[in-house]
């Protein structure tokens, strides 16, 4: 015998669980189709050459790859970035920009699988490719902000900085290690202020570490954030000039209450070079972000000679799930049960059962048929366990008298019908949040 | 410079064909769940052991193995059905019986590439696990019907038979070799009835192989192979008996012209041992079965020593979508594109565009905009080619006057309208099939 179990670091979906991913999901892809961006699929293998081409070693670490049977150098993707970035390259000339795709897929990275991590996850990426636009960058935000209302949250702050005014604050300084001083910036989340000040003194020297740790002080009103970003690099800087604008037609949308200027997001990585963004919860602020993203300038520059450039943003899904678990808000989510169960008293009434079920469910109504004669409280007990509300009995009687015992399993009442429109307007009191007695 | 390939017998998936895969899968989940069958998810990569523990070489062969960094043996799943055993077994104390699951997800086989067959495919399984009952056999006939028909399909035929008859049958003929004879007949559609004699003569006899054709000979009505069935193995088989239940029950719910008796469809694997069905489009026959299943009594005999019986079915859904897409069903889809594009003219209004977007999204239309100012033509080009039917123009004047110009592409008309509802009103219309001139 085999043991029945999973991989560390993978898991398996019940189906109530199962059924709010769903749910999730269909709520952010009506989202993503509100703005126009349409879903692409990648596959889940590919060479490794085309996943691990620009990757440092850190990547390279945690990804999954093998030779397949034909000698091939092959690796499931750790991202959806890369695999986009191949498909943009590939496919150009049957495609048009701007280009707005999302993709909702799994992901794998044979990473620690402390925290929470998971080795299989869910990443959930949408992009416009084509114009560097002020518009283009406020869009991804607007569709951030939409996307975590429309899932029930309110009290979130989507963290808005610009890495080249980081970067040309740099330059003024003559920092000498800019890279390497984002990437420090990047972590004072999670090693904190000091950490970074003792790095940055390592990169530079004190002043200059103090210099920059005032530059991306938090906290501070958005305002007063961009006037100390314009003392740092100068009012005619063009980075900090989108930024600005952003910010005012925010404003002007009525959202700035979902938005703030934070000069300390820089996101680690080399890939971005125009706005950059990260979302905390107020009240999970040490889960980290559920959606980050920004401008590159050079999405498909492994692939081709072109330049393309683009403004996207990631939801981990699986960390969002988690802080909605945390939160309460994942019960709340409907799990797509039954809502009536048909009893089966005899089974030689088979084609009656289903027939009124098929009756049922052509008017909308989830019905399932108790598949063997048990007894009542037995099938009664099943129906209780997976959350339907109704059971519709038929026995010998209720056939010759034309008519059905409808229960309500959570009232325990149980009452006599003689139409299927009874049972319909039954269910549909319960949708609405009014339970019959 | 990397050349931007996917792997053979892997392929992308671009906004038109995904939308319109999520668009099918989205259907069958409907189907799916308004029979009280839920949705489950497990990993893509398991333990080799477990994924292979039940299978012969064939499959080995055809199978992503590798080890990973942990040195552990892992595998990518090659279908669902042995991730949902190996799921049973492990979480049986938190699930009930019947239990009743669908799963939609990619699966992986190294296998020939000729014939349109991909590596990476999508398998849609649904199965009710718990009781041996006529019920259940008929409940997976019917959601292959209301799935089919769901997605527009009219002309097809599931073949039914069970195959405890055919092994009866052939224990009463003294065949040596049943289970090589049911793998025989099982390929009667690929290698014709002549090499089936052939073959059947060389594990018998030629007296023996013929009387064997003549059982499973097709194209006689439902009631004729019936009767052919009962002279084979008597009146009082058990394995008949449910057979002529269940065509009875289909009579009775009006369905007949749907379903057929066909002594040959025997499924190739060891796995069924009750009910087993394939399905065939009378356009398409060659393409093979679009729907297949069966009843199987050992579930989880691998990982358990629990007996756990259920009857289940399995649609390719890349067959499916390659025989919609050759019968013209594939475009009648829709794509989800945008409704409306808000025209860029002066990038100074942006806060304007981006309101009178998010205003009409709040009253459901798909709604984008065009992401910096460009020449017009070249915007509403754009819109032809991501299929957006409206245009929504506000320059200078038309803001000043409260107004927008509201263009239907494809009519090639132009109108002032005043408010969005007009802009609504005329999407819901063409929504309805009633283009406004």
């Amino acid at each position: 015998m085999i043991q029945p179990r999973v991989l560390k670091g993978f898991r398996d979906f019940l189906p109530d669980l199962e059924a709010r991913k769903k749910s999730i999901v269909r709520t952010l892809e009506e989202v993503f189709t509100s703005f126009g961006y349409l879903p692409i699929d990648t596959p889940v293998l590919e060479y490794a050459e085309i996943l691990l081409g620009k990757s440092g070693g850190e990547t390279e670490k945690q990804v999954y790859r093998f030779t397949d049977h034909g000698g091939r150098d092959v690796a499931l993707r750790f991202d959806l970035t890369v695999p986009f970035a191949r498909f943009m390259a590939q496919h150009m000339a049957e495609l048009y920009l701007p280009f707005r795709r999302y993709h909702i897929a799994k992901v794998f990275r044979g990473e620690n699988t402390q925290r929470g991590r998971y080795r299989e996850f869910m990443q959930c990426d949408f992009d416009i490719v084509g114009p560097d636009s002020t518009s283009a960058d406020l869009e991804v935000l607007l569709i951030m902000q939409k996307a975590l209302a429309s899932l029930g949250m309110e009290r979130f702050t989507i963290h808005l900085s610009h890495r080249g005014v980081l970067q040309d604050f740099l330059a003024r300084l003559e920092v000498s290690e800019p890279v390497e001083v984002l990437r420090t910036v990047d972590k004072i989340r999670k090693i904190g202020r000091e950490k970074v000040r003792e790095t940055l003194a390592q990169l530079s020297d004190e002043e200059r570490a103090g210099r920059i740790l005032d530059f991306i002080a938090p906290g501070s009103e958005p305002e007063e954030a961009l006037s100390r970003m314009e003392e740092g690099v100068g009012a005619d800087n063009p980075h900090l000039a989108r930024l600005k604008e952003i910010w005012a037609v925010i404003g002007e949308l009525g959202l700035a209450r979902f938005f703030t200027i934070d000069p300390s997001i820089t996101r680690g990585l080399d890939y971005y070079t125009g706005v950059v963004f990260e979302t905390f919860l107020s009240d999970l602020p040490d889960i980290g972000s559920v959606c980050s993203g920004g401008r590159y300038d050079n999405l498909v520059g492994l692939y081709s000679a072109q330049s393309m450039s683009g403004v996207g943003a990631s939801i981990g899904l699986d960390r969002l799930m988690a802080a909605m678990q945390e939160l309460g808000m994942l019960e709340a989510i409907p799990t797509m049960a039954p809502e009536v169960l048909v009893v089966c008293m005899e089974e030689r009434f088979l084609a009656h059962y289903h027939g009124v079920a098929a009756a049922l469910r052509a008017r909308g109504v989830r019905t399932e048929v108790y598949p063997q004669a048990r007894k009542l409280g037995q099938q009664f007990s099943y129906a209780e366990k997976k959350g339907i509300p109704f059971a519709l009995i038929m026995g010998e009687d209720e056939i010759a008298a034309g008519a059905m015992a409808l229960k309500d399993l959570a009232a325990r009442t149980q009452r006599v019908v003689r139409g299927l429109e009874e049972v319909v307007h039954a269910v549909e009191h319960r949708r609405e949040g009014v339970h019959p007695s």
